[in-house]
């Protein structure tokens, strides 16, 4: 069986067709513009292939309450044209066929649990930590959504001590985590992209106190056996060391973790969790 | 069918009879005293009830991984005799009946979920606020449970201005919400109790910043459609709609919330949500 699969994001939009088992016969990618456009390119790559089904990760917040009247419509968003899109309205009267739609970061975790690094465990949380900060879990095989979704990436946590004088660069919170220690807050703290502070160690100390202090939350919320953190910022390989010795000693003994090297990891798909994922929320 | 119920806490035992229905055909409740006297006093409650099942809310933290050695057993725990005391395991040397365990606060929350302010939602959130801070969730009649259990209490929040002097109150990590916002955090603060504080608007300004703060982080990683606070706390009732306001504020328009009056709440079931919910759980 032929399984589609969207990976919508804000940036760029990438359609697969695949099967049950993770594998991917054709992929293709483009920049997100206006929604109609957007989609029509999405229609465009599907009509050569005779998908049964299609699963979604979309970027957000979407609506993802059923009982909702804006089930599927895009919510809040900075991107113009696209806040309150109805996304799967539109996918409705392109696509007559079983629909899955979830969050961008559910999908990714689920590509994980099922193909990647989680697959060995029962729960995992995947986290990005990109433009913006977003979570999401997978426990049992489900991802997990509560009465609409979560954005996980907006809560708050302790700010550094030599961070006072930043407000943070979210449009909402300003020192929400997102506002503090996504790529975008990065830059608008230092005045230079995220790359080209690599040998700055303060700059990734203090971005590992902030993503520790939410894996913390995360953890003695969610207790996830598997935390993944991914995105454009985790380019940073030496920040997973440093972000591990944080948690430990955040965690100070309260709740026992085995082995903090298998617990917070990288992950594993090669920048395909998020669309082999979306393919399998079909499934 | 009679079904049993026990709210272990820290502090007292509830055990009742009860049935399917949330009614309750009679109750004690003792001081928790060590392990095996107090277990000795609930196997003697029940002695004189023909109970079918028996369900368990736990103070903790507990070990609820099923697939774990120690599941049953409470871990880290202030408490002397009861840290790594294996309450499960002496539970089913008494009761050669079916045993449901859980933690107190999802107990809690879905003894509310069942049969009290909550039973009109999907899906909601207990907080409790007295000498520490749990929280529990219920979705579609189910308790949320990670790989192992969650202690929601222990997340991390922004430390308020005026407060930058105090150290917290939480023996692992200082600052965390319950060393900044529970009953010992307010003692310890203020050198006095909080019933004693009840005229300082000051105080009660500053716990609902906390709470505010932990109430936004449990609504974008949760989203529940219900959240009620109790706790004892919680019986500063003015409280309630200082944290709605802080709680909108912080929001600040990201996520839409229809009516705060009704998202978060005081539980409605009188203290007997604990000892209600340890009687659903086997349900
Ligand atoms: N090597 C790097 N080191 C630090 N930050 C990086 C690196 N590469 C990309 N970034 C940052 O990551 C962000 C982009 O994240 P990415 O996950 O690629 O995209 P998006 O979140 O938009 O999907 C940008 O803020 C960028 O500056
Ligand atoms: N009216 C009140 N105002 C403020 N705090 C109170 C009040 N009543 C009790 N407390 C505080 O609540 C805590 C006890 O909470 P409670 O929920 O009754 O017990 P526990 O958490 O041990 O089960 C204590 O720290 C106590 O000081
Ligand atoms: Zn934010
Ligand atoms: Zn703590």
């Amino acid at each position: 069986m032929l399984i589609g699969g969207i990976e919508a994001g804000g940036t760029k939009f990438v359609c697969a067709v695949g099967d049950e088992n993770g594998n991917i016969i054709d992929k293709v990618s483009f920049l997100t513009r206006q929604p109609d456009e957007t989609l029509d390119e999405v229609k465009k790559f599907f009509d050569n292939h005779p998908i049964e089904a299609l699963g979604v990760g979309s970027f957000g917040p979407v609506d993802l309450n059923k009982d909702s009247q804006s089930f599927g419509t895009i919510l809040n968003t900075p991107k113009p044209k696209w806040k309150n899109y109805n996304l799967l309205g539109r996918l409705k009267k392109d696509f007559h066929i079983p629909l899955s739609l979830d969050t961008d970061v559910n999908a990714a975790c689920l590509g994980e649990y099922k193909y990647g690094i989680g697959s060995d465990v029962k729960s995992c949380l995947y986290i990005t930590v990109g433009t913006g900060i977003g979570a999401g879990l997978v426990q049992e095989g489900n991802t997990f959504q509560g009465k609409n979704h979560s954005e996980m990436g907006h809560i708050l946590v302790q700010q550094h001590s030599d961070d006072f004088s930043f407000n943070g660069s979210c449009p909402y919170h300003g020192t929400c985590l997102e506002g503090l220690a996504s790529g975008t807050a990065i830059e608008a703290r230092y005045g230079k992209k995220g790359i080209l502070l690599a040998d700055d160690e303060k700059v990734w100390e203090m971005e590992a106190f902030y993503l520790a202090q939410a894996i913390l939350n995360y953890f003695v919320m969610l207790s996830p056996e598997r935390i993944i953190i991914g995105g454009g910022v985790m380019k940073q390989q030496n920040l997973y060391a440093i972000v591990r010795e944080n948690f430990l000693e955040l965690m100070n003994g309260y709740l026992e973790v085995e082995n903090v090297d298998e617990l917070i990891v990288a992950p594993s798909l090669e920048d395909e969790q998020g669309i082999k994922g979306a393919i399998a929320l079909t499934i």
